[in-house]
């Protein structure tokens, strides 16, 4: 379906057409765990140097690919750039979570935030996403990405990382419609972003709603569901020719599963909480499914991870619709040979499952 | 029911036995948001020095009952008491986590772990009891705790606190025969450790699974759910002529009410990521609900908290069976005038849904 593509795999499995195995891509699979990601990421001096260079964001997203047996590449960037690009000054300190100069507190506040126009404040995400689909050639896919509105919302509100989420959930309660117009105006903001990393050259996007979990259920439909729903409603659904399938991936949030496929995404990434029998027979034939195995199982060995590769793939059954992956990004400590063991099971054990004809 | 008792609301909602109101009480109710915490906290000089000190414990757990309308007390203590009684060391940095000075990587080291004596290495956890149900003087009963095998294992293995659990993940990955042998042992010592907690005035108990939500289904079915049960099933369920209730806490455990309402537990405790209308739907009339507010929403204003207490009533709706509580701890920075317009909310708006006769 995407004649550009040698691997259409991962494009085909999301939107459920048949495929002769499981693709496999895994979340940060561009990170830490790799000695020439540290090698670059030292160069560049900054985390933030290393996003907003579109040569050195595309030598680490192609790291992973060539060691590994990978069926797409994902733009190495942050979920931040838009929050930043609004004007809230992001940075990283070192060994510590993202900083924000300013927060976001009141109305006025939201008023003042600018809609970042992506051909300039966020050209670098663009050039290295335009960069990255030209040095793939064709190979396999490349992702896009954003966070979601309720997540970056998190970060603007709390002026970084949080544990209990007390300021912004304290605006969602005491304080709904700035919250409200914080979360349009991001959704905007971000519908703007993806569909500019489609004219750019994503093939497929996903958005990341980390902090969804963290939410009471009618919390999350209200300050996050919606605004993943108006996201998708807005996005690019075919571009060139070509489709570009919608994942949505919300950490925590299980018991949302129904109506995230509602939402009109084409594919789910689930965490490992759950089985992916279960979140199969829960949203059907809607959806594909992404995910998702512990992350702590690449700290064991290789046999366990055969094991456990063996065990997803037959939780989630015949036929197409599945994406393998982790249940959330791979962890720094991880030694890349469990990466290879990982990449070359899910090549070897998931052709079984692709048997019958569609 | 329990003739000792002025107030037995607390008992007899855990039981579902006809109230004429909801109980309520909160979990770290005596804790950092009460200025005459923080006071006997300094005066203590340690956390530990707080925990192993019976009058000092009495003291704090008191602090709470003089301010709120509260159905309960809660024995003052730490989950960690029963490790450090293995021998594993235990001590609080200040403002940082717990740690041990010892770690449990290998079935030698299970080995070499005493089963603590309730009556001499957990004599001071046992005095404060005693004296805190004397001092309650049959005001409202006592609720004695401990952790849950797994989680203080995962604390026993790590050496602390732990974001992604990558050393108790691999043992029971890796090695579960030896995390089979810690976890059976911990249940051992949990069973003599309430027990003695029930045999010196606890009127009540409540097992913490903090960390089960961190674990793939079938994970949390072998190496947390069965231990609760084998906990639930080595407890005295009456004494002195008293029934006891067990509680089980399980944060972000939502997809196991089932199977945890089925270990034979009285009540359920549930965090604020499902409605308690869904979780009653659930486990039926086998067990009680406690919870579930958001502890964000302590954090807002008086006319949000009230709205809440009358949502969180609506939605477990008519009859006995709910113990009023947040969905997990309240936190330091929370207003104590707050905590007055809870309970006295609970108090106002319950009697409404108990008009019916049993």
């Amino acid at each position: 379906m995407n004649s550009s593509l040698k691997n259409d795999t991962y494009l085909r499995a999301l939107l459920r057409q048949p495929t002769d195995r499981t693709p496999i891509w895994i979340m940060r699979q561009a990170g830490r765990y790799l000695p020439e990601y540290r090698e670059v990421r030292g160069r560049a001096g900054s985390f933030m140097n290393l996003c907003t260079n579109p040569e050195l964001a595309c030598e680490v997203t192609m790291q992973p690919l060539r060691r590994f047996p990978l069926d797409a590449a994902i733009l190495f960037s942050d979920i931040l750039t838009i929050p930043d690009a609004m004007g809230l000054g992001l940075s990283f300190a070192e060994g510590e979570g993202p900083r924000f100069e300013k927060v976001v507190k009141s109305a006025a506040d939201v008023e003042k935030l600018k809609r970042p126009d992506p051909a300039s404040s966020l050209a670098y995400v663009m050039d290295a996403v335009a960069l990255i689909r030209k040095t793939l050639n064709g190979d396999v896919p490349l992702i896009g990405f954003s966070g979601s509105p309720w997540t970056l919302a998190t970060y603007m509100v709390e002026g970084g990382s949080s544990k209990v989420f007390a300021k912004t959930k304290n605006m969602i309660y005491a304080d709904p419609g700035t919250a409200h117009l914080l979360l349009d105006k991001l959704a905007d903001a971000i519908i703007d972003y993806l569909n500019a990393q489609i004219e750019s050259g994503a093939q497929a996007v996903q958005i990341f709603d980390t902090w969804g979990g963290v939410l009471a259920p009618d919390m999350f439909r209200e300050f996050s569901l919606r605004y993943l729903e108006k996201i998708v409603n807005g996005l690019h659904r075919s571009y060139d020719g070509d489709t570009i399938p919608v994942v949505l991936f919300c950490k925590g949030c299980n018991s949302h599963l129904e109506e995230l496929a509602d939402t009109g995404c084409d594919g789910l990434g689930v965490d490992w909480t759950i089985t992916l029998a279960e979140a199969r027979a829960r949203v059907g034939d809607r959806v594909s499914l992404q995910g998702n195995l512990d992350p702590a199982i690449m700290l064991s060995n290789p046999a366990i991870i055969q094991e456990q590769v063996k065990a997803a793939l037959a939780s989630y059954g015949e036929g197409s619709g599945h994406v393998f992956n982790l249940g959330h990004g791979i962890t720094p400590d991880v030694d890349p040979h469990h990466m290879t063991v990982l990449t070359e099971s899910v090549r070897e054990f998931s052709p079984a499952w692709h048997k019958e004809p569609a």
